[in-house]
């Protein structure tokens, strides 16, 4: 494969599955955000990391493709983060290029009355990916330990009964989802987690760009800056969270975010990463199945000679 | 209220407690199904029963309005049993009466393609009851622990990964099942799951009047009496499955079904156990609300008196 001749790849695969392992958390408990920079990017140049990221859209539409045509494993993608940390511009940039038939984004912004009127996975449930596809979550059932949880007001919005809202619910939400994870894992549904791990100085400076650059104007929303007022809560909240949820069948990727072209190379080689984990390849057909497609070959050739 | 008032009910009340706590099983290690006969009916008269249900509707009726009212707890009601063990008449009998705003019954037959290439909770999920509401599966997620689990080519169609498909598959699924009911009830959706437990023979005889009586023909199928040859099979699923799926918030309550009479009187005294265990009120307005309102009378009172 092209990959393989390649030597600024090669070098840079031998130190993928370092970054991979760098930024991969499987177990929580001694995990601490601060061991993560934002601005990290080990020792990857920028271009270096875009070449990386070109190959490395090859190799994954490749793999969509035996995922697709075997149907028997998923993948689903999660991406959380704070605002202008780079979720879309992320899914862009790595998933542009993978066939959209084998590959569904859902975004999960504020739940309607009939999604609050559920219990708190129902709304992302109905949109978990079928055999074979790559689905992807732009936010998901983690907001509701996230913002949720630094919010009061929207976990009130959600009409639990009283006798139910106890200082225990964010270790029994991060325990449901657990066990649902390792359901879904078990239902051939493979899970990985991306953090976009961004700085506050960064943050803000995209923020200020999405309200100087007229293109970039529809991208802001006042919430944006009053919610950098919890920051520190909601950095609590991620710790917690990547703590709680983080198992070897369902990792969270911590990837550092200020720097787009950084983000982008950790996450495709993650995805890479998942896909190769499962025993992907084109269903091959057993001697009958051979013989009857030769056999119906046979007939149309004849029927084109005698036309 | 009336129930107080009528001595063959109220005797019959002191009994529910006693025959539900006979039925009801919260903790499978020691429950063996032989423990229980198809055909027990306690000390209980048909009339005795008949008279019960009809006023058991009646608070069913009265507790389900002060559920949608509240809008804060849910009720599942699941109901699994052999063929011909008398779900439809049960929901039937039982439920009608109940408002169908804040009731809804789903069927779970046969899965389409679409829901086979999912996790298998994926095609329940959809239809779990908003708060307020009761929902009621007719058959279930359960289906996976038991036509799956007899018929080896079930299991086979849903198109797994074959390194998930291990011995423990039938152990994962219990606990998958058991976590997810305690999420449910975490998130405000009590779980009552009914075992209508008919005897072969009582079984036998129900199939042939379905065949001789010409109203009831459409609800014969040759399966019902092929699947006959799996009967063991299917008592040591189901036994199985009780066993590892009573937990105090989400019991199993396993239904004598050889009288039909007795087995609504027990599904009935269980589900108003169960709305019995919430909190029920209808809301209150506060003094603000309650001034508001007046507010409101009076000015519609002014503009009629004015007219």
């Amino acid at each position: 494969m092209a990959r393989d001749t390649n030597p600024a790849l090669t070098r840079w695969q031998l130190a993928s599955s370092k970054l991979l392992d760098h930024y991969k958390v499987t177990s929580g408990e001694e995990f601490h955000l601060s061991s993560i920079h934002p601005d990290d990017t080990r020792d990857l140049s920028k271009e270096e990391a875009q070449e990386w990221i070109t190959q490395a859209i090859e190799m994954m539409s490749e793999l969509q493709e035996k995922l697709y045509a075997q149907d028997h494993w998923a993948l689903l993608l999660i991406f959380q983060a704070m605002d202008a940390a780079g979720k879309d511009g992320t899914i862009k940039k790595v998933m542009t290029g993978i066939n959209p038939q084998g590959c569904q984004v859902f975004s999960f912004k504020t739940p309607s009355a009939e999604e609050l009127d559920h219990d708190f996975l129902w709304r992302t449930s109905r949109d978990l990916p079928e055999r074979g596809r790559i689905g992807i979550f732009n936010r998901s059932y983690y907001e509701e330990v996230l913002i949720a949880r630094v919010h009061p007001e929207i976990l009130a919005r959600q009409h639990l009964p009283d006798a139910l809202v106890t200082k225990q619910i964010w270790k029994e939400r991060f325990e449901d989802i657990a066990a649902f994870e390792r359901y879904l894992t078990r239902n051939g549904i493979a899970v990985r987690k991306f953090f976009l791990h961004v700085s506050k100085e960064e943050q803000t400076a995209r923020l200020l760009k999405r309200l100087d650059t007229p293109s970039k104007n529809w991208k802001f929303s006042e919430g944006d800056f009053t919610e950098q007022e919890y920051w520190d809560a909601y950095l609590h909240a991620y710790e917690e969270m990547i703590r709680a949820t983080s198992t070897p069948h369902a990792p969270w990727f911590v990837v550092p975010s200020d720097h787009k072209w950084f983000t982008h190379a950790v996450v495709a080689a993650a995805i890479i990463d998942a896909l190769e984990e499962l025993d992907l390849a084109f269903p091959t057909l057993n001697k009958e199945q051979t013989a009857k497609l030769r056999a119906i070959r046979e007939k149309i050739a004849q029927r084109t000679a005698a036309s």
